[in-house]
Order: C-alpha cells, then sequence, then structure tokens
C-alpha cells in the first residue's frame, strides 16, 4: 500500500514509517520544517491550504497517516490558538485536499485517551464512553475526530480513528514523563547530575502502551480498512508514575532523591486513566508484544546512549 | 452590553439582535456578503483569519454570539468540507481574533441537538449523554463545541455552549420542513399551486422550539456569564412532522392531498430526538413563552404574507 505519513519525523512517526516499511509498504513522508528532504520525504505546514493541496498530489497516497499535530499537552494548555491551528486546522486543510484526489485514501486520525477527559468512574474506558476532555489538548483531539468523521457521514472519505492512551519508548521528548526520568537518571550515571530526580505527581495513573505497540495497531487498523470505527489502543492495565519512576531507578542502579517539582504538576490532571482495547483486538487480532520491563529498559538504553554521546569530549 | 452577532442576518440572527437591542444591549451585526453595511453592521467572512481579526477590532464586544456557521444539515452532507471550513475554520478564526482582544469577550457558541446523534434510548437528551453524531452536520457543531471549549480549558476565553434542538417560527427559509409545509399550503391558498403536499418522513419525532424563546436562552446564558456551561435548549417534548402538518394544514383551513416525496426524506435521520432542558431552567430561569399553536400561526402567517407578497400583480 502507497501511504503518505504526516508528521512523519516526530516520535511516533519515526517508528511508524519504519514498521510500515518493514511490512512491505512504499511510505512517503511528511515532515517539520527542519527535516532534510529526498524523494520520499518532503516539509509540509498544514496550516497553509496550499501546502495541504501539494502534498497529497506529491503523494497520491491510498492512506495517510495524519500524525502532524501539537502532541504535547501543555503545549496545547499554553497556547491553544495554535495548538487548534495545527491540529484541527490542519487537519481541516489535509482532509478538504485527499478528498479532490481521484482516489480517495483512507485516513487514519490518531486521537487520544485524553478525549474522555476526567472519567467519573474506575471502570476502565471505552469506546462507547462520553467524549468529554478537560484540557486543551484533549479538545483539539476530540475536534480533530470529530471534523474527521464529518467526512465519512458524508461519505466522502473513509476515515479510520484511533485512540491511543499514554504510549511510551525509545526517542520519545525529554517533555514526556517516563523520557524525562530515564534521561536525568541517564545523567546521574554519565556524572552531570546529583543524584537528585525532580518529578510530578507520582500518584497518577496511566495506561501505558510500548509506541512499536501502538504503530503496529495503526497499521492493522488501517490494513484491516477498518473506515468509521473509532477504536482504542491501550494496555488495559493502570500504572502509576511512581511504579515507573522505581523500575527505571532499579534498572539504572544508581541510588537516588526524589524531589516533587511543583512546576511539574500539570493543572488538568486526571487521576486515572485507562483504556479498553477489545475492540481492536477483536477487530484486528492485535496484541501488545512489548512487556513494560522490556520498554523501559529500551527507554534506558536509548537515554543512556544520547546522554554519554552529548557528554563525549 | 456590548454584543457581536455573527451570522445577524440569518434567521436566527435576526431574531437574536432585535432581542439583544430590546433587552438594552448595544448591537453589532457581522453579515454575509449580500447584507447592506451601516455604521453597526458589516460584512464578514470569517474562512479569512484577517476578516475575523478585523470584525472583533471594529466591534470590540464584551460577547459574542457566534451564530455565522453551515446551519442546514443536507447543505453540511453535501459538501462537508465547505461546512467545516465555515462552521469549524470560522470559529478557530474568530476565537484566535477574539482572544487577542485587551478584554477578553465572552463567546457564545450555538451548538446542536444532533451533536447526541441516533439516541440508543428513549430517554430525554441530558448535556451528560455522549456526543455521537451520525451526520456531516453534527460534526461540525460538536467539533466546534470542542474547538470553544479548548479555549476555556486553557483559561483564555470564558465560553458558554447551547445545544438548540429544532427551532421554528416566521422567517426560516422554505429548506426546513416547517417552513417548507407552511409554503406550500400558502401556495394552494393563493391558487398557484394544486392542493397537494409533497413531504418526507411524517413519522419522525422532534423537539419543537419558538425561535424567540431560543434567542431569549442565548442572551440568558451570556447575561448570566455561565462561562464552561454547556446547555440543551430545548421543549422536553417530542412532536412528529405528521403531527406539524396536520395542524398547519388545519389552521390555513384548506383540504389537501399528502404525498411522500422520496427526495425530501433525509438520508441520516434518527426516528427521535427530544431534549432535556432542566440544566437551563435551573440556571436562568428560562421557559418557552410560545406554545407550538401559537408558533404555527405565526408561521403560517408569515408564509401567507410572502406568498402573497411574490403573486401580487
Amino acid at each position: 500500500m502507497k501511504a503518505l505519513v504526516t508528521g512523519a519525523d516526530g516520535f511516533v512517526g519515526r517508528w511508524l514509517v519504519e514498521h510500515l516499511r518493514r511490512e512491505g509498504d512504499e511510505v512517503l513522508e511528511a515532515c517539520g520544517q527542519h527535516a532534510p528532504t529526498d524523494e520520499h520525504r518532503t516539509r509540509i505546514d498544514l496550516r497553509d491550504p496550499r501546502d495541504a493541496q501539494r502534498v497529497c498530489d506529491w503523494a497520491r497516497p491510498e492512506a495517510i497517516y495524519h500524525l502532524a499535530a501539537i502532541a504535547f499537552g501543555p503545549d496545547a494548555q499554553r497556547a491553544p490558538a495554535e495548538a487548534l491551528d495545527v491540529t484541527v486546522g490542519g487537519t481541516l486543510n489535509l482532509l478538504r485536499a485527499a478528498a479532490l484526489l481521484d482516489e480517495s485514501p483512507t485516513v487514519f486520525i490518531p486521537s487520544s485517551g485524553e478525549v474522555y477527559g476526567r472519567p467519573t468512574t474506575e471502570r476502565v474506558l471505552s469506546e462507547d464512553d462520553p467524549i468529554a476532555p478537560v484540557s486543551a489538548y484533549g479538545n483539539t483531539k476530540a475536534a480533530q475526530e470529530l471534523v474527521a468523521l464529518a467526512y465519512h457521514h458524508a461519505g466522502t472519505l473513509p476515515i479510520v480513528v484511533a485512540r491511543a492512551f499514554n504510549h511510551i519508548g525509545p526517542g520519545q521528548r525529554d517533555a514526556f514523563v517516563v523520557a524525562s526520568f530515564a534521561t536525568q537518571l541517564a545523567e546521574v550515571a554519565a556524572g552531570g547530575r546529583e543524584p537528585l530526580l525532580r518529578v510530578g505527581n507520582l500518584a497518577t495513573e496511566r495506561d501505558f502502551t510500548d509506541v512499536r505497540d501502538v504503530v503496529a495497531a495503526y497499521h492493522l487498523l488501517v490494513a484491516g480498512r477498518h473506515a468509521g470505527g473509532i477504536f482504542n489502543v491501550a494496555s488495559g492495565t493502570a500504572v502509576s508514575i511512581g511504579t515507573i519512576l522505581d523500575r527505571l531507578v532499579e534498572i539504572s542502579g544508581l541510588e537516588v532523591q526524589i524531589e516533587v517539582d511543583p512546576d511539574r504538576v500539570r493543572q488538568v490532571d486526571p487521576p486515572r486513566i485507562v483504556g479498553d482495547a477489545s475492540r481492536i483486538r477483536a477487530a484486528t487480532g492485535w496484541e501488545p508484544r512489548y512487556t513494560l520491563d522490556r520498554t523501559l529498559r529500551d527507554v534506558w538504553s536509548d537515554a543512556s546512549t544520547r546522554v554519554s554521546l552529548a557528554v563525549q569530549p
């Protein structure tokens, strides 16, 4: 299948491109303004409708994985206008252009477990639970879903929506909590930092999946042409941030002190978010292959390599 | 209060402007491309970000009633890209501009009962029922709500959302079912049409409120500064399209035949939609003042006047 990946130079994008190529797809990459370009790779700013048109005409894809978005919650909270322009406005422009292609591509929208907001129940969240985001980021992703599904309901474009819960793995930037822990620990190990970790709320419970399992799920949904469907991509298990930290400290073999930094405690932070992935399992047979322990060891290894490269003379 | 009304020349807009002026507000009107202009009235195309900026700088409002949208479901179904550009893209542009004003205005978003989609229960719909639109129009309004609430959740702009169920009254265009019935009957009465009415699905049940009660609700929500809230505006009663037709025929005093026209049966048409308006009643004391019978008599009178003016020699 000929696939266009937007946001191909992002954390999830890089893993998705690698996965799709391994699965035999022909992949074209649409990247941000600083990426190198070649015959398979172009730069885009989807806030510009002409750029959306250009990239669709260039790629003429059978599938579009539309990963370009403001993907970090606090960025959206700080600058909602920009987050909406990129995530929602960019999607308006991309879909308008995609609908003008001779052959309609399937468009994949990676939404988020944050669209469910602050769940009032202790149960795991199914796709039938209400959309009720409480953060600017959750709102941008919920609006993006609805924009895309308008095309599906009008019969204009086949749309597949996944609601990914927290995903982690090698290559994630330090603004995200697990990557931040690993980098701080690697800096301690390299001697560049005192053995003191600054952390946010450790009691918060989230549902973590390895990014490599997440991109495998995305591919299965598109390859199976599950258009019109909304699918949670989740482990189904709640793990506290404190548990992740303890395990990373253990993997690192270090002895460190933990200090809560008020700047890292998010204003809007539901205590527990867990997703039910029965629907995608039933539809595609998807199963996560990476255990949390394997993922954290890979994250640690990645952070150690980056830090040791950075401190080399 | 100084209020900017977008879509001021539309069906709801005209009634809202009149109501706000009667309540003592200073009203500035932003209209479509064919409206006359004066010192209180300008033309806008909110798809252009510069136009959004210009209208906000011109009005410097304390409140914005953002009524400009693709308001007719089949229009959105036929051309989702355009409906999304106008309703969602226009909202992105307007809110970005509003957030740049020195004093943040309260922004009122008139959403729709169609955001609930095809209800699986027979109960009336409360604001806590899931957003699950099944039409392109319902998707545009749901996405618009979420875009606006992103600003609220980021603490950038106070946002008030109303979900209006079907509203009817004098001045509605004939594409809407009740206005269409009244116009056809008026044409029969004027001798310009044989006594045969072409209708869609008569069994469909909807929740009808007089447009004059709807705009009163909008004003109460903004005047009471119910920011962050989502409020159904509904009668709480299901009435079938057939009942409306029977009553209009009775009011007209005509004898007519009824014929179902397949072109008028909508593809996506949930059998029954009724809203629970307890929340707005409790918050503002809002009560509908127009009975269905009074509304239908006014709609008939309006249609008769228009048709008799049109056929005058």
